[in-house]
C-alpha cells in the first residue's frame, strides 16, 4: 500500500493529519497514518478511536501509552514497538520506566503459560 | 496436578506460602502458587521474580498489575484475567480505570493488525 | 536452510514443483516451497494440504486465499502477509475488498480482546 | 462486569441495543454488548465500529462474518468462536462452508510457523 | 458440531477410527477425532500428518509429544493442552518431566518478550 | 536501547557475562544479555532463570533447546528462532532432527485451531 504524503492527501485525509498535528503538537505524521489514508474511512475511524483512547481520563496519557506498548510486545509488531517506546518517551517515559514495563511483560507471560500447561483451576474467590 | 494445601506443604513451600502472605497482607494463597508448590524450585523462582518485578519503583504497583492484565488478556489466560483483575481492584483500581485499560487493549490489538496487514514500514526517526 | 532451485532438486523435489506450476499456472515457484524441499517429506504434506484446502468449494478460492492472509496477520507472519497479498491478488483482490478484509481483522481482534479481558459469559443460545 | 438488562439501561445504553435490534431484524442482544454497556462511550465505539466493518461492501457480509471467526479462532476466544459461527450460520453459512473455514485456518496455521521457524526469506517479487 | 460415534461413523470414518486404535494401541478414540468426522477428508488429512509428524524418527516419539505440548499451551488451547499431557504420561513423561517443559515454555516465553520488547538487534553470527 | 560493551561493563554486569561464557564454553556472549545489561536485575535475573531452565535435569539440554525454540517459533520471535536454532545446532541439532520439531510445530498448530474453532469438548477422561 502507498504512503500518502500531504501533497496527495484529499480535502477528507488532510482534515485527519491536521487533527493528529493539532492533538499531539508536533508536525510528524508517521506511516501507519499515512497508509491507513488509503481507505479514509478506516482511517477516521481509527484515528478517532485512538485519539479517544489515548486522551487523559481516570489514567494518565503515559500510562495508556506503556499498555499499548505492552500489547505491541506481545503482539511481535515491530512496527508498533517502535512507535509507542518513542511515544511514550515523548509523554516523559524515563529508561527505568521502560525497564520496569519490560519487566513486567517479561514475568506475565511467563506466568501465564504456567497457569495454562498447568490447568491451573481459578480459585472460587476470583470466580 | 494437585493443589498443595498449607498441610500438605513442605518447610521449603512453607516458606514461600508465608512469604506472599505477608508481602500481600493477606492470608490467602491462590491456586497458581499451590499448583506450583509441585515443583518448589520453580515454586521460588517464580516467586522472587514476580515479587520484585510487582514491587513499587519507578511505576507505581497498581499500574503494573494493570499490564500484567493487559498481557494475561492478549494470552487468552482466563485465570490470569481474573486474578489480575482482583488483584488490580485490591490495589485500588476502579470500574472506570478497568474500562479505560480494556479500551486501551482493543485499541492497540486493533491498530497492531493494521500495522502487520498492511505492512507498514517503521518511519526513520523510530529505527 | 538453503533454498532448493530447480538444478539441486531432486526428481521427488521436482514432481512437486511442477505441481504447483500447473496448479497455479505460472512458472514461478516462491521460497517456502524451496526451504521446505529440504525436507521431501514435508514438503509434499504440506504442498498436497494447500493445494486441496484452496481448491474451490463451498467457499470461492479468492475467500480462502483472504482467510488464509487474516491468519497470517494475525500470527505476525510477515513472509505470509506479503506472500497471500499477492496471490488473493492475482485471484481478483482488489483494494477496497483488502482494505475491507484488513477493517474485519481489526474489529475482530479489538472485540475479542474485550471479551477476554471483560470475561463476557457466553449466551445460553450459543452453548 | 455486571451484565446490563434492558430495564437497567440507560437512554444511550437503550439507543444503542434498539440499533443492534434494528440492523440484525432481531430482539436478541448478546451478552458482548450488554457487558460493554457498562462503558457507554466504549459500547457505542464498539457498536459503530462493528456495524460499519461488517457493513455489505466489496465482499459479502457472510464472508466477513467468517472472517471474523477465523481471527477469533486465532485468539482462543471461545465466546467469540461461538458468537460469529452462530452469526454466519445465521447469514447462510452451511456445515460444508464452516468446514472448509476450518480446513484453512488449520492449514495458514500450519504453513505460517513453518515460514517463521524455517525463516524463509521473502521472495523479491512479493517486497 | 455432533461427536460421531463408532455406530454412526461412514466405513471412511470407521477406517481411520481402525487406524487410530491399531496404532496407539488402545480402543479409545478421543473427541477432536469424531468431531473432525464431521468432515471426512479433514480427518483422513489430520490423522495422516499427525500419526506420521508423531512416529519415531530423528526424536523420540515423547519428545515430539512434549513440543506438542509447549505449542499448545502457548496457544491457550484447553483441550490440546489435556490431550498432549494425557499422551505424554501414555508415553512415559514423569512429573519432573513435565515441570522441567512448563519451565522451559516459561522461560521462553520471558526472554521471547524481552527480545521483542527491547527490540534486540540480531547478531551477525546469527545471521 | 544501547549494547554494553565488556568495556562498559559494570562489574555486576561483567559477573553476569562471565558466567554466560564459563556456563556455555564460549568467548561470544550474544546480544540479548548485551541489552538486558541496561538493567542489571533484569540480567542477572533472566541469565540465572535460563541458566537453571536449561541445565540437564529430566530432560536433556538439547531437548530443552528444541522446545525453546518451538515457542520462540510461535512467538513470532526473528531473534529468538535464530540464536535458539543456533544454540540447539551447537548441542547437537541435526537438519533431520530440526526439520521433525518443525513438523511437529506445525502439526500442533494445526490441530489446535482445529480443536478451538470446532469448540471440541474435553473428553472425560481428560478432565
Amino acid at each position: 500500500m502507498p504512503i500518502i504524503t500531504d501533497d496527495e492527501a484529499s480535502p477528507r485525509v488532510k482534515a485527519v493529519y491536521d487533527d493528529i498535528r493539532n492533538t499531539r503538537g508536533t508536525d510528524f505524521v508517521n506511516n501507519l497514518w499515512r497508509v491507513l489514508a488509503n481507505d479514509p474511512e478506516n482511517l477516521e475511524r481509527t484515528w478517532s478511536e485512538v485519539k479517544s483512547v489515548l486522551a487523559p481520563g481516570a489514567l494518565d496519557p503515559l500510562i495508556k501509552d506503556l499498555i499499548y506498548l505492552a500489547i505491541s510486545t506481545n503482539n511481535s509488531c515491530t512496527y508498533c514497538v517502535r512507535s509507542h517506546t518513542a511515544s511514550a518517551r515523548a509523554k516523559g517515559a524515563t529508561d527505568q520506566m521502560l525497564s520496569e514495563v519490560h519487566a513486567v511483560i517479561a514475568a506475565a507471560n511467563r506466568t501465564n503459560r504456567l497457569a495454562i500447561g498447568l490447568q491451573v483451576p481459578v480459585d472460587e474467590v476470583f470466580q
